[in-house]
């Protein structure tokens, strides 16, 4: 166990850590990420108000009583569009803000571990704040198990084999966008799927995969669920979703 | 730490477990890869002859001293063309030989731990083992810290950005489809570098991205090295490398 807790480490004071927690169930948390968690002088994260971040329940077996926490809480999230003016004002404000509280610990020489779903550098709104803080903070990047991986392991799905091009999609691109781009993959993943539903489903039986699309909710969460997309009937799905659909690359 | 050991588990008798191992640094292996490692009865991994595996390089710090191990040699790398009869000839026969291998430990009710470096579902050997012995044997399948995450993180780059598309590119691909690719592409990266540099590093070109394309030789493991491509004068690189492409979709 002292082997372990040397390839863990600790935080240092003044440090930014991006932690990276993983697709959901805490065992898939690296030991660097559990390391730190365990020794930062304050954990942050984004949430909705009034809601749990994902990203602590995901760390919280490993967070002690009476640590400092500094919850993030977005001033919006799907109450209005992403590309109008007011979502992108507001979250712009708020980014600033955010930032700003960070800063304030950092120079207070307090180490500040920001939780991220998953990885930090893929899709995470981690990445506006390290935008922000880069220049001024020393940062280190604990780069976490995606949720496509933590998805594919438990749909028992392979995704890439041999020389299969992967292409990650974010359900939120055009319809006409998404066929075409899907039309033209080996292996494919659809991201933020959500209320994008509908249209992701239409485009993947445009684009003739329907048979090879798999449907994960909630991947390694409580709650998991697992079905050919062609079996799913629901409009809409929770944020916590996406598509696989496997390559069908060189098998040897 | 009791609390640490409840979430690593341990492993089961008769089990195979596909453990991803992550990119390279024992800090980013999960707590449920640890777990195995330490309690699987039979701790196995691909390697070329005379060479330690890079798996298993990746999961030394946790290998207990007289642990019983259970190293694949292939028969060949990359002395004969992958796409050429010889080598899918005795690949084939050597895969069958490891499930056999493997297949009767599980009989004999031993748990075994096949360690794979970073995902063991994304073009991993694994998947070879996993689609001859999953209908036999109860196999779990632990998802692992991509080599992509590992290198964005060491890199400073944030990989994808809002409504990125990221496009996953192995580097045997004929010049004319990376660059076909490679102009289409939000966000990407070119895996199986090696000696597909100096081609891969053509289709960058041609495809006006060199300005933002990241050489990552090694990342996070010992001998790292980071570069802009621009800056990179070499014909060939090894086969831990890889290039980045990052992402410019939306900041807030």
């Amino acid at each position: 166990m002292t082997a372990l807790n040397a390839i863990m480490g600790a935080a240092k004071p003044g440090m930014l850590y991006g932690i990276g927690v993983g697709p959901g169930d805490a065992s898939l948390l690296t030991l660097r990420a559990a390391g730190l968690i365990q020794t930062v002088d304050v954990l942050s994260y984004f949430a909705k108000e009034g809601h749990e971040s994902t990203a602590r329940q995901i760390a919280r077996p490993l967070i002690a009583p009476g640590q400092e926490e500094l919850p993030l809480y977005y001033p919006l999230t799907t109450e209005a569009p992403v590309s109008g003016p007011r979502y992108q004002q507001e979250i712009r404000d708020f980014y600033e803000e955010a930032a700003g509280s960070l800063s304030r610990l950092l120079t207070q020489g307090k180490s500040v571990g920001l939780l991220a779903e998953g990885d930090p550098f893929f899709y995470g709104s981690f990445m506006h704040m390290w935008r922000r803080l880069a220049a001024d903070f020393p940062i280190e990047i604990v780069p976490g198990v995606i949720g496509i991986s933590g998805c594919c392991s438990r749909a028992n799905a392979p995704l890439t084999w041999g020389d299969d091009v992967l292409t990650v999609l974010p359900g939120t691109l055009d319809e006409a966008v998404l066929v075409r781009r899907l039309s033209d993959a080996d292996a494919a993943v659809i991201m933020k799927v959500g209320r994008n539903f509908a249209k992701v489903r239409r485009a993947i039986s445009a684009a003739g995969l329907m048979d090879r699309a798999i449907y994960v909710e909630r991947g390694t969460m409580p709650g998991e669920k697992i079905e050919r997309l062609a079996d799913v009937l629901d409009e809409t799905a929770p944020y916590f979703s996406m598509i696989l659909i496997p390559g069908q690359g060189r098998r040897l």
